[in-house]
């Protein structure tokens, strides 16, 4: 039996889900929920879902803490090339995220990087990674059903 | 060719490296790095990583936003049957986790659900879901390649 949890649906508590989903739309991520106050899309690996902060707070019985701008957290995209570091920061950057760190050879793994803040300053992580064999890339991939 | 982008390495900035990593150890969770700064967890669909919060800001040319208790994003645990719920959210308790919301029936799906911060405040629901075929259930197996 395989006892590690299934955990990977993101939500992020929303500010303006109407420009987060347009956001994340322009990226041309694939969408299977949009409802009112719910949105989703479908990565690889992961689910990323968008729910208004106030109402995602109220769900968990905790209080609402909408970001300033700092990091607390980040989502790494892994990438398959080099260049499609570069390319996804341009993309996502058009669409209205702000790149915090332009594409540059990676500092603590032999790669390339960059971070993008989406519209609500939640922070991505842009990486291709030249071993595909270290621990992190590996279980990434097994973690997706890739290996 | 999969268009969905492969992002699922979930990386949280800490405060205290090690007493966050002792929570998710005790809760029986594969540790697939460990290093003196960074430590990494395989799960099925994504890898949760703990990474100072200082070096992750810095790494992504960010100011360090530490949590003030509140919630911000939550990651959800999708669990097989009703009672894992209540199960899962013992075990993080007696880990040193916060229960936030005792295991109810859910509001948003037909379902039970229960939240739990870690110990820094980073929100966690454990959710079942009767409806597997509701579109974000099914996008939750099919992104961690069990469909």
């Amino acid at each position: 039996m395989d006892e590690r949890p299934l955990a990977n649906l993101i939500t992020l508590g929303v500010s303006d889900l109407a420009r987060q989903r347009a956001f994340y739309r322009d990226l041309g991520w694939t969408q299977v929920a949009d409802e009112d106050d719910f949105a989703a899309f479908e990565l690889r690996g992961a689910v990323l879902a968008l729910f208004p902060l106030d109402k995602l707070a109220a769900d968990g019985r905790g209080t609402p803490e909408a970001g300033r701008g700092g990091v607390r957290f980040t989502i790494a995209i892994i990438v398959d090339h080099p260049e499609d570091v570069d390319q996804l920061a341009r993309r996502m950057s058009d669409a209205g995220g702000r790149v915090t760190k332009a594409p540059v050879d990676a500092e603590f793994f032999e790669g390339r990087s960059c971070y993008v803040a989406d519209p609500e300053g939640n922070f991505f992580e842009i990486a291709w990674t030249a071993n595909t064999d270290n621990p992190v890339s590996a279980a990434v991939r097994r973690a997706a059903g890739l290996l």
